[in-house]
């Protein structure tokens, strides 16, 4: 599975090729098509084929005959239109295929989208590379970092932070724990403490697949290593392997849904592993794409605000002059917060 | 909606542009890019897009990197092997956009498949044309021939007859109806009968666009005809029309789930009109956009049969020289009759 | 297809019996089960079926063994907490079935969502009855009001409507119409121009399913009316029927997308019949079922508002003070008009 | 999350409880609610609710206003036809609510499915429990012994094998391996051997565990263990864990579809492991509470057979007297092969 030379021929052949066409076709897509982009220690993501572009959408919404004569102008106005009135449809007729390298915990929450197709690499079939994910310090460190900014922005310097630390207490509440809460990576960690910690699940990613080789019982080109005794199947023999291994898939999705993974997954509130995934696919990827669609996307929906009633009402009286706090709002103090953030207010 | 010159000039101007791009391209399908295939009295299906062929199956099954370097034979001989063994997600790697027009009446049938993506043509906020569907005299005629054969290819005489027919009568079982039942097109239906009843369709169906107009009080610019009065809303001016009027969509969906769609709407039980399309997306698009997909599904699934445990019990009793009834073989009439239609066997 | 004494004698049955179960039950659903909800002319909403109430959300959402001991006050902010961050999985652990009777014009924007799943009346098989939707004029003349109330409220006498109206005009725009603009139900409609529009929907309707009655050539039991002729078959006779006959469906789906099909349907832009379905749906239906659920709903989504960054940004300003106009705000008119009218400001 | 002794109260006092609906209810499905189906080494399935029976599939089927008043007979001869000419719509609107145990390479195969509804316990929010499968070498053993019964039932002596060994050779083509293929649990296993290799995965297991906690540094009430150092985060630390290690998920799924999942996860080609737990949903639960769809399942799609157009000509020459050996088939080897286990035919 890593990219060695006859891979990288393989890429290079299919960038070479060029053929005529009389699709929408998308020379900033064109540009990238089959690339790598590198994500985390050994992951990446790859354009592997795309349908449609931001015209396509206006010519879905207006059920056209052809791609029409209207201005630039009036199609951007429109796809914001669309985006802001949540007239999803016309988004859905644009298509993305990808070629993604991840960890397994990773491909876990990706693939708990479902209105995705998907063809994974079978480790009941066939043999996984030894490569596996180890967070890199300088990552944890600017974690840790994002985290105290956060701290700040929060109301007091009590643990009770704004942000993702905050949607982990309440997933606590669900799990039902009690005691301290440790969520999110720890703004604490020393260096060395992260060091050895990385060493460890180094060590023990190693060891899982050295009993993964021992259990196979073969060589990387299928022969037996021992002649002597049987292997174990390859569908068992996995089971050894930790979820920081990488897995491999082949993911195709419409824009619409795209987009909706995207709001999800390339929120803060995602775990940073597959944040990196998604920024790279929302900025690097449809941003060449779908120019104004991203810039529809990005002030309307990944950048914009949902106000509540209780928070509508809340600045409707601070406009006309109220000076509200909290306990005058009719909000929890954790709405509060999240109002006064969206204001840019300290409270 | 009719195809008018200003709309032909648009797809001319989209045929005539060509862009150069890496993506995987199917000639024969860029021959038919845009072009219109005529179904029923005013109906089309137009290919507006398409993404993979059927090497991006076979390279989407392998999670491979590049095109690969198989031959041709070989990609041919895993297709049959997935669409033989039901591994669909590979299937699901190609998309196809079209551009349809058809009655709402084989509208509403079409929709009710929901795995696809749909833009449709707007009878809230747009007029809809004086545009409605006459059934072909002939296509009644032909109708009426392949009932008759039907009636020879069964047991009997009787008015049960094989194919879609029967599926009528069951469906009459649901609607708890009782008496003759009259279902499908009856074939002792005369020339003039037919005559007569086309020409009330038409009255009716004109009568109706009369109405809407009247309603709307609008001409095709949307300026009012009637200074003096006000128009009811688009929206609720239709409500007047029948369902044989045409509308218009585009529909995107991917290559698995259009053959589930095919399976069924290119079968004989399904209706003639829906039927009309499907067999020019079968045989005039799908044929030419993924062959060797296209005749592996032609053997696998639109010409092959299923056999229940039963029906396999009666030919493994046939194969050992056993003279198996319909009263020995422990299926029921029907079954009895549908097992010796798939043999081939005048019972 | 009428409530018949037959039918009634039927629903009575079913909500005489009673059964002894240890599932979750809501006696506040028990008590409106299989009753008829009346919508329009001659429709209705009717639960056959529900699993689930807001409990159960909650025992998802923390993948618990039993129902737990958790405060019903905990729950509830739970549940607030799960639909204000899109925590959207939890609610699709609860599924809702109705028996629904609409116009076919209704029935098509409805069975447009497809994450429910359908069982449709078929009138390929079936014989329709003589019921057909003609509007009240009272409705039209509440919508009228509406639309009227809704101009005020916008920023000018100009005829850029905020609301319903708006879209409707941006529609115009997909539909590439000029002229003036006689999208929904125009205001100036008098009273006898409302009398006559109905009557005459009325007659083409009653003409229509004279013909339908006279190209099937059979009564109610489906004997011949004329025994020396031939009829033709429901699925080309019910051609003739105009979109506003009555069609019935069984639609089941879970409490997510309800909810999200009820944000669009229930909500002011959408078309005023589907609106009266979803009204019934929303505040009968899942007000009873889920209360906690319904009232978060109100709060975070329907009730709610969602702010661009552009939007934001003069928010923010405003609250410091600035004097912002529409000219310095950066937004589009439209887009500022919308943001005057979600922070009740008379522009 | 292993079961314990609050777990089971929990449980019981569920099952303790008593409701009274007018719903549709099931008593055998009532029997077995909440109770726990052992599967694997630490796995189980549990019923957490359940909606519809038999009787509600042809009550959607016929659009029905109430129970009605047909007999068992007829509506298992309604079910039977249904199933059989693929009118799959009713069947969805059953529902059934499952809590399950499985490993995470297991939950990974099973939320491949992309039609129900899921809610997976959080390994990024919550501490996993130190469970994790170790196969039972009797199942290997039992394993064994199938495909050796399988290899006799094949054309001769050769390694390419009918069934999942078959499926998983080509899968191997998939792959693009050379060499010996060892797919599938390798029938020259000793018991010493098992032994080893089943010893070597609980070692790898367990360290990993030990790995875990070092990380986490934190005892099962959330306290740190060690005072004095930051522990990882959850969602880092779990990536030390092989996906052997149990997870537990709601899942809620249409009985259409849920149909579906068996016919591809209670196959022998499907891993024993998914196997196992699909055996139980369809034997022990689909067949409780739904009997007649069970049946009619088990008859014309678990049991059943398809003939491809190849097959069919083939069937038809043997019965018409010719003998047709693999040569003169027109067939591959394989799906000679193929087809003569389904006719029970040595070749």
């Amino acid at each position: 599975m890593p990219i060695d030379d006859h891979k990288r021929a393989e890429i290079e052949a299919q960038r070479a090729a060029a053929h005529e066409t009389r699709r929408v076709t998308v020379p900033a897509m064109e540009a990238i098509l089959y690339e790598r982009f590198d994500v985390l220690d050994h992951g990446f993501v790859r354009v592997i084929d795309y349908m449609g572009d931001d015209a396509a959408i206006v010519q879905a919404a207006r059920v056209s005959y052809g791609a029409g004569t209207r201005k630039v102008r009036e199609d951007r106005a429109l796809i914001r239109y669309l985006l802001r009135h949540r007239h999803t449809t016309p988004f859905e007729m644009c298509e993305l295929k990808l070629h993604i390298k991840a960890p397994i915990f990773v491909a876990r929450q990706w693939l708990r989208h479902r209105t995705a197709s998907v063809n994974e690499y079978s480790a009941r079939y066939s043999r996984l590379d030894r490569e596996f994910y180890v967070p890199d310090p300088a990552h944890l460190q600017s974690v840790r970092e994002e985290q105290i900014a956060r701290q700040r922005a929060s109301s007091s310097g009590m643990d009770d932070l704004f942000g993702w630390r905050e949607a982990a207490e309440t997933r606590e509440e669900l799990a039902a724990q009690s005691g301290t809460n440790k969520q999110g990576r720890d703004d604490s960690l020393t260096d060395e403490e992260a060091r050895q910690a990385l060493s460890r699940l180094d060590w023990v990613s190693t060891r899982a697949y050295g009993v993964y080789e021992n259990l196979l019982n073969e060589d990387e080109s299928g022969e037996k290593k021992d002649p002597d005794r049987a292997g174990l199947a390859r569908e068992l023999a996995r089971a050894a392997l930790p979820v920081n291994y990488y897995t491999q898939f082949y993911w195709k999705i419409d824009l619409h849904n795209l987009l909706h993974f995207l709001s999800l997954r390339a929120d803060a509130h995602a775990q940073y592993e597959i944040r990196a995934y998604a920024d790279v696919i929302l900025d690097r990827i449809v941003a060449q794409w779908v120019p104004a669609t991203h810039q529809a996307f990005r002030d309307y929906a990944m950048d914009a605000a949902s106000l509540s009633t209780g928070a509508l009402d809340v600045v409707r009286r601070m406009l006309a002059g109220e000076a509200v706090d909290q306990a005058k709002s009719g909000l929890s103090k954790r709405e509060w917060r999240e109002l006064m953030a969206v204001l840019g207010r300290e409270p």
